[in-house]
């Protein structure tokens, strides 16, 4: 899989990139993830991305030009599953979706900033909007490390246990049951007795039961969505 | 505002709390941000914060003492009013919750890792659980990261146009309206008239036209919580 990002921050994206899993994923071969410089895409001394909105309202807004050269750039060396931006209003990140796009080969995504990016961009050239939550961030580039790591880790021979993304949290729309490593009892505090029995249909059946409350206590919706 | 954040993977923040808003809240001695490695609170040689689950299951588990350690020795110099976990399983951050969180003097945030933590952590010393969505990452860093920049960024001061979070979207349950700069024309795509007539007082309706009709469209929870 190929993720080309588009970042006015591309600094911000360096240590998210470099380390733990993107990191192994990329020297795996498995992922090939480039960012782009937004301003190198610009033709004014001072590498200008931004202008005023149009309107009354405060805030600086990404200007179309330089995203659409940088657009053309990619596009002619290939051909994107999905261009996305990331916005406050776009779908909602899930782990459905995560898995979704971990299928994709080649995946491009663009980083909004400041207030925003010029509405043209979002109209013609953009084919997805995902929203990492319901909160403002300063800019799109954690966001783009949050997708990026999202969907990296999912990628077959990622992981080093192929397990372990399968027991996650959502993947069979239940919160993961409650773990615990030794001492079993830290000043007092315990682990419950029954994953100290050796007995692991027991604890399968314990952890699975377990999952089912937690969802039921903390996250109804994932069970029934009229409840959330 | 101070804002402890304690990690396996340090090096992994780096970046998102060293550029953009967070590095500005710093500079301004507005927020401090210290992030310390849970490596340096263990007592083998191998530096060990993890170990197997108790159980079946395939992933490691962070250990409860170095966790306990350090929260020991930042709880003995100041009163926290939030210790922060960040997991899937909890409640979801939303633009409401990060203005709450901004109001607090002293955050710990304890980033997760692998298949999770020891549960008795959560359950004896964490008093808040927060998940960025319903996703999962390889590791709680980049979600530590989004709730300190949606949190940092609300600090009166940070932002140096005040009036700019306020007009973000959320912070009046809708959606922002489309934003655009010049030029007005680009290649034939163009900006809306009404944006370019001069006319504040009508140019303001129709963005909150725009605010309320793309919030129906795109998010009708955020106006009926009901419609998601």
């Amino acid at each position: 899989m190929r993720i080309d990002i588009v970042s006015v921050l591309p600094e911000l994206l360096e240590s998210p990139l470099g380390h733990s899993i993107i990191h192994r994923a990329q020297k795996k071969g498995l992922a090939e993830i480039v960012v782009h410089p937004l301003r190198d895409y610009t033709h004014d001394k001072r590498r200008t991305v931004d202008d005023y909105a149009f309107g009354p309202d405060a805030g600086m807004v990404l200007k179309i030009q330089p995203i659409f050269e940088c657009f053309q750039e990619l596009m002619a060396e290939r051909t994107y599953d999905e261009v996305i931006y990331t916005s406050p209003d776009g779908e909602l990140l899930t782990q459905q979706l995560a898995n979704q796009l971990s299928t994709k080969k080649n995946l491009l995504i663009l980083c909004g900033h400041y207030k925003g990016i010029d509405h043209r961009v979002r109209e013609n050239m953009v084919t997805r909007e995902i929203s990492i939550g319901d909160y403002v961030l300063s800019g799109g580039e954690l966001a783009a490390a949050v997708i990026v790591d999202s969907v990296v880790r999912l990628i077959p021979g990622v992981l080093s246990d192929e397990t372990s993304a399968l027991t996650d949290s959502f993947q069979d729309n239940l919160l993961a049951p409650p773990v615990y490593t030794r001492p079993a009892d830290f000043n007092g505090w315990k682990v419950p007795d029954i994953l100290l029995s050796g007995n692991f249909a027991e604890i399968e059946k314990w952890q699975h039961k377990q999952a089912i409350e937690r969802t039921k206590l903390l996250r109804p919706g994932l069970i029934d969505p009229k409840d959330e």
